[in-house]
């Protein structure tokens, strides 16, 4: 019995692998309406940082595990010490929930990061500006931010003024360096408690305004010593931070090679190419890890594998809709690959992601983009 | 919203198209605890020759297909009386239920059928043995047999008198020549309302005391002259009964060509390599078939694939013995694909099956054996 602490989509995706595999999947969902409550049997509502939910919930489990990295670490903490099972545990999650903590221990263990600094006031973050290479420069709040959120890039003082007058009150924030990066990457490996790690492809990502769009599988034109020293940095987080289960490494490339941006301890947006892509995919693998089961192959299975996620627009009709839409899309491409995660839809909200493969990387480029397109309205032909 | 009538392994393997795909599955299951029930979230608990609980079940479906063939027909003109779909129709189904039904309307299609008489007594077996090329012959009920069970081989006119006395009143036969065929094939195909057909590659299946055992996916050294007949043949069988969803046509290659065996109407067994082995997999091309969608690609994605299918032994033990098996397997090969169904283990029970592919088919075949052997715990190195 496997519980998933948290209802969205990486949950629901969870679902077929734990079917064919014969473990029981049980989630602890806020709402019966979300995404994985409509597709896994044994849901439970109640709240993620609800400390009697979570107990109770976790008592019936022989191990928890998470679809998000939301859930307080004392209510983690207390689970462990009644001798639950709790994978990633509380000493890994740290790391993923607060970015202070992440950027501290990865510059301790020698690990490729950004120059970073704690900053409390604008002020701090006019003294530190030099030394992390001037303006423009990132400021983030330690915790709570993703797809974007919590995220800043600051072109001058006053920005960082606005910026932090406007956070609640003992927000923690870092000061970064801008990075001048060619691309964003992403390395994932799932790794088990008795410390198997199986790394993925390293896989190119790219966002629009800051929510991940498109996935290629492998990442194009990228030397085996740079796709090496990635998996190597992956495999070297993990095991630093005593991860389990999957972790995602998301990654610059600069032309002095990689740093690390940020982390994540659960399957990720950038792995959902291995669904159709790869011979075992991260929801799997997520599983297999947390159960401490041998781990499956994650190489791909075609030479490119295209992911673009669905995000709902202005355009974006109903959920029926996107559904209607499909007549056209699977008329137009019967390999293309479809993924709705029963989501109401919202201008900005990820709906689901189309995959495509294929030996032909800008033909399945085209494909996939095509077919997310149409299926959000952007495009009617 | 797509119901199944039937909670076996064949619906709880529709849901994970139905989940990617956004289509609200429900299941008739007769009890809690089968295959589907367990995975399908819109599961209700009801028999399948339970009018009022077809009916009321039907009304809540945009559309009813099947797990099995045996819901009465009586009850589904009902359906369709009421207007509701039902797909496959009664219409088609009827030939999946009734033998005699088939091999005369398959007959006076000009679809190539072995050699069959209607026989009610021993008697009437030993008038029609010459015509039908002398013992040993076929028996068969006309009705309810599956996996060999409602086929004997008689090898004399006394055996067809104990045969025929045992059975119940009023059951109906047939009698067919014995077909010295060279080996077993499936031909699979999903036929949508509309007319489109998408043909998966021609499988051999390996038969042991009447169940599947292995499936080869294509059927080896089998000439592109054959593969296509069967494919036609699959395709005529499909549009001459007017059969939407899935269609398995079980066929005989002898000397002179092939001959129709059996037909099912669902997704079938000699189609699971699918999941793993094809683009889009008889479950998803099911419900797109039955939804009137455009049907996805059913083309292999590897050379070769192998299903062996895991059958409960004399050796298996519980279901979580066959669980810890996992880390041998696991462990020996990474690229396995493991099935199970969440079914109880009794000898005789399909319980799952395995899946490997590969350029090398006697590798993949050895893979797959050693991991059903040693799941099912007849070997244990």
């Amino acid at each position: 019995v496997v519980g998933i602490i948290g209802g969205g989509q990486l949950a629901r995706m969870c679902a077929p692998a734990a079917s064919r595999l014969g473990i029981e999947l049980r989630v602890l969902a806020a709402r019966p309406d979300e995404s994985a409550a409509q597709a896994i049997v044994a849901t439970t509502i109640g709240d993620h940082d609800d400390r009697d939910a979570v107990l109770a919930f976790a008592r019936g489990c022989d191990v928890v595990t998470f679809d998000h990295e939301h859930v307080p670490l004392a209510i983690l903490e207390e689970l462990v010490a009644d001798g639950g099972l709790v994978r990633p545990g509380p000493g890994a999650l740290a790391h993923a929930q607060d970015k202070l903590l992440m950027r501290a221990r990865l510059a301790a263990a020698g690990l490729p990061v950004p120059k970073w600094a704690r900053v409390e006031s604008a002020d701090d973050v006019v003294s530190v500006a030099d030394s992390l290479g001037g303006f423009p420069l990132v400021l983030k709040t330690a915790r709570g931010g993703y797809d974007g959120r919590g995220v800043w890039v600051l072109t001058d003082a006053s920005m960082a003024r606005d910026v932090m007058a406007g956070a609640p009150v003992g927000a923690e924030w870092l000061a970064e360096a801008f990075v001048p990066f060619t691309r964003e990457l992403s390395a994932q490996v799932a790794r088990s408690p008795h410390g198997q790690v199986a790394a993925y492809p390293i896989v190119q990502t790219e966002q629009v305004e800051g929510m991940c769009r498109v996935v290629t599988a492998p990442a194009p034109d990228l030397s085996d010593d740079l796709a090496n020293a990635a998996q190597q940095v992956a495999m070297s987080v993990a095991a630093e931070l005593d991860v389990t289960g999957m972790l995602a490494v998301e990654l610059f490339e600069t032309e002095d090679g990689i740093l690390i941006n940020e982390l994540a301890m659960r399957p990720h947006n950038s792995g959902h190419w291995s669904i159709d892509g790869a011979i075992t995919d991260q929801f799997e693998n997520h599983l297999r890890a947390v159960l401490d089961w041998p781990l499956g192959d994650p190489r791909s299975r075609a030479p490119w594998a295209i992911m673009v996620n669905l995000v709902g627009g202005q355009s974006t009709g109903s959920y029926n809709d996107v559904v209607l839409a499909y007549r056209h899309v699977m008329a137009r491409d019967p390999e293309v690959r479809i993924h709705l995660y029963g989501k109401e839809v919202r201008p900005g909200r990820k709906l689901g992601h189309v995959t495509t493969y294929g030996a032909d990387r800008s033909a399945a480029r085209a494909r996939a983009e095509h077919a997310a397109d149409y299926l959000m309205g952007e495009i009617n032909e």
